[in-house]
C-alpha cells in the first residue's frame, strides 16, 4: 500500500505535500474493548465486533484546520478491493466513503477522537489500520504499523448482525463461556465430560483465522455466516483439505494423541497453527469441542449437542438395516449400517437470509467426517426447525441430519439364498435425549422437542410424510409383531462390578410359548462398531399364556475387564424365537469409572498464586501402566497444557499431582483433569473456580 | 464371489451339490438392444436401461424340473451388498427376492427363456451376471464370465425413472443424437460451432463409468440422479480432483491442445481414462460439450445451453461493477467482476423429489470452474423454474446461475480518494438470446423465457424482490441518467476488413450539449478479459437541444489484425463527459472468419467407402504457419481423430486433405473439420450425411 498515492488527474509535477502529518493512532482498547465485550481475549491487539461503534484517536502534528481532508483506510487480505469489501475507507464529513460510517466525536488539541462504526456485514478477520490526509497532488498515507491492526468479529449483540441473539445470558453462554460440558455415555445412562473451549487464549484466534486462510477461502466471503461456518465444518476434520483433525475409531492411538485424552481445544489449535499438520487423533466430541472454540471465538453463537442412539446410515435414508442370520446371530458381514451410542454435533444460532422465513434460529453444523456432502466431508448448516418440520428440501444436507434423528431401526433375517426378510421395525429407537448444556449449569436441557414432534403425534405423521415426499426412504414393511416381547433391564454399574442382566419376556397371547433364545455381549465402540465379543450364552424360557418370564443373567467382571478398551460401552443383545415369530431386543451398558478428585486451595482471585491437586486411587487388582494425567482451565492456567506421566500405577496405590497457577480472568472458572491409560476408559474430573 | 456358498444352518458335511448345471447364459443382445435405444453403443457387451423387462436365456444341463430353485444375481462395484442394491437377487417364483422382477417366460427344451426387469432406481454402471442353483447344502452358482457382464443406464423411456422424457423426438435429441451445435459469438452476432458429442463411439461409456470410479463415488449413490450429475459437473473439470479437463483461458495452450482446436468429447474422454491424467485444455464450450456426452451417454437427457452477455460476479450478488477513472478510461486494476460475450452451461431434465412440486424438468448443470460451489468446482442442478421465479434457496447453486442471467451491470467513477460513485445502471445488459439447439434442427431455439420474465413486467419485479429476500444483493443507487445518450452500430464484418463504427449521440434536452468523448478498442477473449489494446481516440461533439448526432470512426485491418488471438472478438467502448454527466456505451464486434469448405462424395450407406475433402484457402495477404486440420463424424468415422498439420500456407493459396470412410450408423449424421492456426481465431465447417 504506497504511503503516497498521486490523485489519477496528475497535478504539475513536485508539488510536495501540503497537509499534516499524522503523529499517532490509538487505537483506545481499555475504552473499546469492554464495550465490545473483548476484553477476555488475550492478545495485544484491539478484537472488537462488527455494527457497533468504535472509538480511534488520531493525532496530527498540528490543530486540523476546517480545510484539512483525513480519511481512515481499513484492509484486510493480500489483494483489497474497494468493491469487495476488503478495501474501507470511513470518511469524517460530506465526502462519500465506503459503508462503514466515521464521525468526529470531538477534536482534543491536535487529537482527533472518531467514533467508527464497521457495517454489521463487514469481512470477519484481521484488518490492517492507515490513515491518509489530502494533499495538493495526492494521499499522504501512514506508514504500516501492526500495532494497530485490528480484529473484526461476528457480532450477536449488534441486532443489525446475522448472528444476533437478543438474550443477554444467551450471549453469555454460547459466545463468551469459554468451558462447557459434552454429554456422552448411552440413552439411559447419561455421562457427561467437561471440556475447555479456552477461545480467548493466547493464540486461538490467530488461530482460527488461520484455518480460513488454510482452507483458500476468499476474503470477500468471510463476512458470509453461511459460507463461512460451512468451511469450518469441512476444515475442522482433516479429510480431503488438510483441516485441523484427523479422525480415528480404531483402539491404536500410538500415532497421536488418543481422542480420550484431550483437556480441550486450546493445544489443539495452536498445534495445527503452528505446524500447518493436522493434528492427530479425534472422534466427535472433539470435532464438536474444537469446532465450538472456532466458532465462538469468531463471534458466533454456538453449543454442541448429543444426539443418543444416533442412526448412522450409509445410504442417507430412513432406514438402519441390521441383519440376522437365520439362527438368531447378528450377520455382520451384511450389516452395513450402524447406530453410534451418541453423536455430538454443534447448533450455530443464526439468521437465514437464503431459505424462507421460519427457519433461521438455531442450526446443525457438523464438523464429524461421516458422510461427504457435496464431495467434501462437512455437514450443514442444517435449520432445526426444517427438520422438525421435514422440510428436508432446504440446504445444507438436511435430510442426512434428518435421518440421524428420525431413522427407523429394521430388524431383518437373511435366509440362505441371501434375501433379506424384516421381521421388526423400531421407530423410536433413534434419536432420543437429544441434549446440551444449560445456561449457567452444567445439568442437560432436553431440546429432542426443538428436533421432533412426539412419536406418533399428528404432526410427527405429517413431518414424516414430507419427508418421504422430498425423497428420504422409509421403510414400509408389513410386520407382524409376535405375541412375545423381551426387554432388558440392568441398574449402574461400576467397572470392575458383576453386570446383572434381567431380561423379560412377556406373552400376550393365551397359549404357552416356547422361546430358544440367544445372549450375546460384545465390547462396542461408541460408534456401535464391535471391539470384542466376549459372551454367548444360548437358554429356553416357556412362558404361560398372558404371563411374563424372568431370566437374569450374571456377566462377571473377568468376562468382560479384558476386552475393555477406551470407552467403557459395552452392548448385549437378545434374539429368539418362538415357533411363529423372531424377537430382539439390543441394551448398552455404559459402565461408570473409577474417581479422579481434583482439589483447589489459595485465595481465587485474578493473578494471585493458586494450587491444584489431582488425585487418583487405583480400584483394581492390576497395574495401570502408562498412564497420562493432564489438567486445564480456560483463563485460569496459561495455554500451555498441563501433563504428567506415571509409568506404573500398582494395584490399590494412590497418585497425587499439585500444580501451581494463577487465574488470568475473573467470574465462574472450570478446570478439567484427563487420566489417560491406553488399556482403561476415560477417566476425567472437573472443578468449579469461582 | 465365491462359487459353491453353502446355506447357514450346515447341511451335514460332504453332501454334494444336486442340482443341475448351467451350460450357457445368453445375453440375448440383438432383441434387447433395439428394445432399449441402446443398438448404436459400440460395444461388445450387453447395454440396458433400468426400469425396462430385458431377455436373458439360461441353458441348464437338463430339462428343469418342477422342484428346481434357481436365481439371477447381478453384482455391482467391489463389495456387493443386498441391502444397497449393489447386489441383486432375481427370482422366477414365490421365494422373495430383490426389487428386480423376474418372470419365466417359456422353457425351451433345457433352455429357460427368463425376463428381468431392473428397478427404475437401479444403480446405474456395469454389472456381472451370476446364475446360482440350491442344492441342498448351498448355493451353486457360475463361475466368472466377462461376456455376460451389462451394462444399466437411466432411462428417458420409463415413466417411473427420474429422467423419464415424455416426447419421443426430444428423447431422439436429447439422450439419442451423437452430434450437436453449440453457439458462441456475441450477441446480436451469434455464431455457432458443430460439436461431435460420439457417446455411441467405442471406450466412451467406459470412459464415463471410469470418471465415476474416479471421483470415488459410492456405488450405492449411482442410482440417484441429483448425486451423480453433481459429481459429474465437479469430474468434468480437473480442478481440486484431477477430473476430465483444465481450463486455460490465456492465449498460451503450448502444453496441450488449444479449446478452439477439438471437433468433439471422443478423443478427449478417451485420453482421459486411459491416462488417468487431466486433459489439456478446455474453455466453457469443451466443458460443456463433454459433460454433455457424459450425460447422454449415461441415458440422461442433456442439452447445451448458451447465455449471452452472461455475468460473472466474484461476489455472487446481482451486480457486475464496472469500474472507470476520472478521465473516463476504464481502471482495470480496480475492475474485479466480468462480463463474457457468451457461457455455455448444459440443461438435464429430470425430477427433483428433492425440491417442491414445479420445480422439476430442466435444471442448469455448468462443469466450467467458475466459481467453488461448496469448495469444489461445481455447479447445479438448479431448477430453472426456480431461477424464473426467483427462488433461488432451492439447491444447488441457483443464485450463482439467477446472477449470471439477470445482473444489474454499474458503472462507476472512482475518484481520487479511491471512492466510487455510480453513474449509470444497465439492467437489461446481461442474460440475452440464452439458446440451444432445436429439436432435428441445426437453428438456435431461444428459451430466454425460460429463464426469465420479461423485463419491467409485474413478475420479473416480483421475482427480482423474491431473490433479494433471499439474500442475492441488489444495486439501488439513485442515478440520475443524463440528457444525452450514446449508442454503437456496426454492421456484420469479415476478418481481415475495415471496421466501420456508428457513434450517436443522442440529446433529449432543449439545450445545446457539448461531449468530450474517448473511442477505445480492444482484443477481448470471450471472457471478456482484455487480451490487447488497440486503439484510443477522443473526439469532441456538439448535439443542439432535441436532436442527434453521428460520428463515423473507421478501425482499419492494420490495426487490429495483428493483435488477434484464437477468437474473433473485438471490444468497442465509448465514455464520454457533459457539463452534468457521464455517459458510456460498449459494444462487441465479432468478426466473420474465413471459409472451410467440406464436402462429402461416395454413395452414404453403412459399411460403405466414402470421401470427405476439406479445403480452405488463406484469405490474407500474409502467411498462415503451423496449421492443424482435424475431422471427425460420429457414427461415421472410427473413433480416432483425424488431423493434418500444415507448416505453412502461403498468402491466398489453397490446400485440400481427403480422408477416406465408412460409416457405422445410419440416420442423420454430421462430420465436422476445424482449422487450428496459433495467430488465427478458429474456423470451422460441417457438413450433414444422410
Amino acid at each position: 500500500f504506497p504511503e503516497f498515492e498521486p490523485f489519477d488527474q496528475a497535478t504539475p509535477r513536485g508539488e510536495q505535500p501540503t497537509g499534516g502529518g499524522v503523529m499517532g493512532i490509538d487505537m483506545c482498547q481499555p475504552v473499546n474493548k469492554p464495550q465490545h465485550n473483548t476484553s477476555a481475549y488475550d492478545i495485544t491487539h484491539l478484537v472488537i465486533r462488527r455494527g457497533q461503534p468504535f472509538t480511534v484517536i488520531v493525532t496530527f502534528d498540528r490543530q486540523l484546520a476546517e480545510s484539512d481532508d483525513f480519511q481512515l483506510e481499513f484492509l484486510i487480505g493480500s489483494n483489497p478491493s474497494a468493491n469487495k469489501g476488503s478495501l474501507v475507507v470511513v470518511t469524517f464529513g460530506n465526502r462519500p466513503g465506503s459503508q462503514w460510517a466515521g464521525q468526529i466525536e470531538r477534536m482534543d488539541g491536535t487529537a482527533a477522537v472518531l467514533m467508527v462504526t464497521p457495517a454489521p456485514d463487514a469481512i470477519v478477520g484481521k484488518y490492517r489500520t492507515y490513515v491518509a490526509i489530502a494533499t495538493g497532488g495526492g494521499m499522504q498515507r501512514t506508514s504500516r504499523d501492526t500495532s494497530t491492526d485490528l480484529y473484526l468479529l461476528f457480532n450477536a449483540w449488534c441486532p443489525d448482525d446475522t448472528v444476533f441473539i437478543p438474550n443477554e445470558s444467551e450471549r453469555s453462554e454460547y459466545v463468551l463461556n469459554d468451558s462447557g460440558v459434552i454429554y456422552q455415555g448411552a440413552a439411559g445412562a447419561v455421562s457427561h465430560r467437561t471440556w475447555m473451549y479456552g477461545q480467548f487464549e493466547k493464540g486461538v484466534l490467530d488461530a482460527c483465522i488461520y484455518i480460513l486462510d488454510a482452507s483458500r477461502m476468499p476474503i470477500y466471503d468471510r463476512g458470509n455466516i453461511i459460507k463461512l461456518i460451512r468451511i469450518g465444518s469441512a476444515m475442522i476434520n482433516a479429510q480431503d483439505d488438510n483441516g485441523v483433525l484427523v479422525g480415528n475409531w480404531s483402539e491404536d492411538y500410538s500415532m497421536g494423541t488418543a481422542p480420550t485424552a484431550w483437556t480441550g481445544s486450546v493445544k489443539i489449535l495452536l498445534q495445527y497453527a503452528n505446524t500447518g499438520v493436522p493434528v492427530c487423533f479425534a472422534q466427535c466430541w472433539v470435532f464438536a469441542g474444537v469446532f465450538n472454540t472456532f466458532l465462538r471465538c469468531l463471534g458466533i453463537p454456538a453449543r454442541v449437542i448429543s444426539n443418543f442412539n444416533s442412526a448412522h446410515d450409509n445410504t442417507g435414508n430412513l432406514k438402519t438395516d441390521l441383519i440376522f442370520k437365520t439362527d438368531g446371530t447378528p450377520d455382520r458381514r451384511n450389516t452395513r449400517d450402524s447406530i453410534w451410542n451418541y453423536h455430538c454435533w454443534n447448533e450455530v444460532f443464526i439468521l437465514r437470509p437464503d431459505l424462507p422465513s421460519g427457519l433461521g434460529g438455531w442450526q446443525v453444523v457438523d464438523a464429524t467426517p461421516q458422510e461427504t456432502s457435496d464431495g467434501h466431508f462437512r455437514c450443514g448448516p442444517a435449520s432445526v426447525a426444517a427438520i422438525k418440520d421435514g422440510l428436508i428440501c432446504h440446504p445444507f444436507d438436511s435430510g442426512f441430519v434428518f435421518a440421524e434423528v428420525n431413522s427407523d431401526v429394521v430388524f431383518h433375517k437373511r435366509d440362505k439364498y441371501g434375501t433379506l426378510t424384516p421381521y421388526k421395525v423400531d421407530k423410536t429407537h433413534v434419536g432420543v435425549s437429544i441434549c446440551t448444556k444449560s445456561l449457567g449449569s452444567t445439568a442437560p436441557t432436553d431440546i429432542t422437542y426443538n428436533y421432533k414432534y412426539p412419536e406418533g403425534s399428528e404432526e410427527d405423521e405429517r413431518t414424516m410424510d414430507r419427508a418421504e415426499d422430498y425423497g428420504c426412504a422409509r421403510d414400509h414393511s408389513e410386520v407382524s409383531e409376535g405375541s412375545v416381547t423381551v426387554v432388558m433391564i440392568t441398574e449402574e454399574v461400576y467397572m470392575g462390578q458383576d453386570i446383572l442382566l434381567e431380561v423379560e419376556f412377556q406373552n400376550v397371547s393365551d397359549l404357552e410359548k416356547v422361546v430358544n433364545a440367544l445372549l450375546s455381549g460384545s465390547v462396542i465402540y461408541y460408534t456401535g462398531v464391535i471391539a470384542n465379543d466376549f459372551k454367548e450364552e444360548a437358554f429356553s424360557v416357556i412362558i404361560p399364556g398372558k404371563k411374563s418370564e424372568q431370566r437374569v443373567h450374571v456377566c462377571g467382571t473377568a468376562q468382560y475387564m479384558p476386552h475393555l478398551g477406551s470407552q467403557p460401552s459395552l452392548h448385549f443383545m437378545v434374539t429368539g424365537e418362538t415357533d411363529t415369530h423372531s424377537l430382539s431386543c439390543m441394551k448398552v451398558v455404559n459402565l461408570k469409572t473409577p474417581e479422579l478428585t481434583m482439589a483447589v486451595s489459595g485465595f481465587p482471585r485474578v493473578q494471585h498464586p493458586m494450587l491444584a491437586t489431582v488425585s487418583f486411587t487405583n480400584p483394581f487388582n492390576f497395574s495401570l501402566r502408562d498412564v497420562y494425567l493432564s489438567m486445564e482451565g480456560s483463563g485460569l492456567m496459561e495455554c500451555r497444557s498441563y501433563s504428567f506421566r506415571y509409568a506404573l500405577i500398582e494395584p490399590f496405590a494412590t497418585v497425587s499431582w499439585r500444580e501451581n497457577f494463577s487465574p488470568r480472568l475473573h467470574g465462574d472458572r472450570f478446570m478439567v483433569a484427563v487420566l489417560y491409560c491406553p488399556n482403561m476408559p476415560q477417566v476425567t474430573s472437573s472443578r468449579r473456580v469461582f
